[in-house]
């Protein structure tokens, strides 16, 4: 084989993250070999070499590096302890396990932030038990509540005031009990918020991207859709990455992460929370940037140089969800009419059947002004639909 | 699956084209499976749906139809017997068996090119026995000798003096014998040579990229990388996308088609050959233009509309073959160096080991301007060694 190495890299996870680092790599016959539970997951599509098990299963994990040279991750819901073993056996884990642990639980990255003078929003930290005592002192009466751990896509968030916790309490709510305890954070009205994909190479070197921007609908109040270069003025966009790159550096680990940040209306910058992996906002460059967030995934775990970061053209996208209303095998609507569109790439993570919020795969425009991908944006959200079979 | 349609693509072949076909598919998780006699060829390392046989085989290009909606093919030895009686029985292939037909043999090639009014350096046909009366009756000291059938990569075509001829003759030299016959045409020195890939879809409509321009070495006289935009004038691009879109449009079938043209001090537009299938002037394709070649087939065999040409920005590629003394197992050396280069993009084969002249890969630089891309590719072609394990 023509590789100059003939290193293995081994993922947890075999979602869709893994099926596009997978794509990556596939021009340098790039080698992989994953852990997934579910042996016909989006990875599979790609890559044959896949251990079946459990993220927790640290027997799995232990099976899945032997076959490997390096270990990465493409969700956050793994055994840590697996994989700190591990490093202990001098494994190498990117990024490493200790970040791995921060990041699980919000409320120790939180402190993170504080501990390493990284502006983040004000917050306190509370058990269950001690829930209503800390509401009750919170200054605001709106605020955001958010369990330490377990949280996803949203889930484990929500905003809420004073009184609608006293509901909550009242009609015992689920969501008002975490066995990891609480974050409570200041609720900011009308932020702007951003991401950036930020890459660290094993010789330490960083890059990162320019800030991609969560376009809110505002009748729903949901995210709409991701956009870059983001509305936001150069100097601000260059305090977003030099902020991103300033909390990846604390980490002190290869790796690639993806910061979110909000923008307050004073231009203040405030970290919001870290994936240590490819990200829903660094889709987008696959197609519209040199280096894409997968292809210098790649290139850290094969310690290689990282690649230039630079935006071509701007790019938005938009995830493909399941609808409300379609159970089970599904087609794409309308597919012609928007493969008419020029610059629009779709990309499905070969999931065989929908399920309501389902994510099942996500499009990319790219276009040579904003204005043109915005309207574009519009034009294939009217014409995407996913109906059953 | 959340494909459209459950279109499962039949390719004769399982080489390099191959390889880049499946990865352009991938996103959308298109189905294909392959002929090809060798198990591990580039091909078999993204797709895991082969047929095991060779190209000439008939009976295993039917195995290969039964689990297929559409056939096409990534090279042109193949049998066209085989494919006539797939059509015969209803069977989608693309481009047809009668355009391969032509195509197979130069001098039917020339023929059709004369015979649609479509400009082509003067030729004339002539047989083996005849070869030495037709040589003698040209009216040009120097030629050009190829062989009708069997020809690849400039092998079965020579540029010769009658004297030349004179020598090989007497010595009983192989090349001037061949069972397919010769076609013996003009030779035009300081050609600028171009291709045109053109696309056409099933509902007939027909688009064409950018000319890509071959830059020879100027002491070796061997082509040294392709570029694009070429050195021609607007005026004159067009002219070459019309001559190559008039030539796809009379072979009248569906398919992907690699127009190769020379143009003459006098600015004259002449068809050299097609190829009916990817190619290497397309290559930076997909990296450098909105589509790339590789989707438009995956698109025009599935019956979508075809896809926008546009070049987003100048590049270039160049082919990484073995040299003349590194046999069997190798590496790229050099490989972090060339990853650090901004807009180097490598694609290697997976063939597992090197001989002299083989074609392992090949590599796109993609910059602002041309001069850039030009230096760049200088900066490669210093770097990039291939040397043994």
């Amino acid at each position: 084989m023509e590789q100059s190495n003939k290193i293995t890299i081994g993922i947890l996870g075999g979602g869709q993250l893994g099926k596009m680092l997978f794509e990556a790599g596939s021009p340098l016959n790039n080698r992989y070999r994953f852990l997934e539970s579910s042996p016909d997951c989006p990875a599979s599509l790609v890559c044959n070499n896949q251990v079946v098990g459990g993220l927790m299963d640290a027997d799995k994990i232990e099976t899945l590096a032997e076959g490997c040279d390096v270990i990465s991750y493409e969700i956050e819901h793994v055994n840590i302890d697996a994989l700190r073993k591990l490093e202990e056996n001098n494994k190498s884990v990117f990024p490493k396990s200790n970040v791995l642990k921060t990041i699980q639980d919000k409320g120790l990255q939180k402190q993170f932030y504080r501990n390493h003078n990284i502006p983040t929003l004000d917050f306190i930290l509370s058990t269950s038990a001690n829930l209503q005592t800390s509401v009750e002192r919170w200054p605001d009466t709106k605020f955001v509540l958010k369990h330490r751990k377990g949280g996803y896509d949203g889930k484990g968030v929500q905003v809420i005031t004073k009184s609608q916790y006293a509901e909550l309490l009242s009609s015992k709510d689920d969501s008002i009990n975490n066995d990891s305890g609480f974050v409570i954070e200041k609720f900011v009205p009308e932020v702007t918020e951003v991401a950036v994909i930020v890459g660290v190479a094993q010789d330490g070197t960083i890059t990162s991207y320019d800030p991609c921007e969560m376009v809110f609908d505002p009748k729903s109040n949901l995210m709409d859709y991701l956009i870059a270069p983001s509305s936001l003025s150069q100097e601000i966009n260059n305090r977003c990455k030099e902020i991103a790159t300033k909390v990846v550096r604390s980490f002190d680990s290869p790796g690639l992460f993806a910061v979110e940040l909000f923008i307050d209306d004073n231009d203040d910058v405030f970290v919001n929370e870290i994936a240590p992996r490819p990200h829903n906002s660094g889709h987008h460059t696959i197609e519209s940037c040199i280096t894409s967030q997968y292809e210098q995934l790649n290139r850290i775990l094969l310690n290689q140089p990282l690649g230039d970061t630079r935006l071509m053209c701007p790019a938005a996208t938009c995830n493909i969800v399941g609808p409300p209303d379609v159970l089970g095998e599904y087609i794409i609507d309308n597919l012609d009419e928007i493969l008419s569109i020029s610059g629009v790439y779709i990309h499905m993570y070969g999931k065989a059947s929908t399920s309501p919020y389902r994510k099942l795969g996500h499009f990319t425009i790219l276009s040579e002004t904003k204005e043109e991908v915005v309207n574009k944006m519009k034009q294939v959200k009217e014409l995407l639909k996913i109906k059953s079979t």
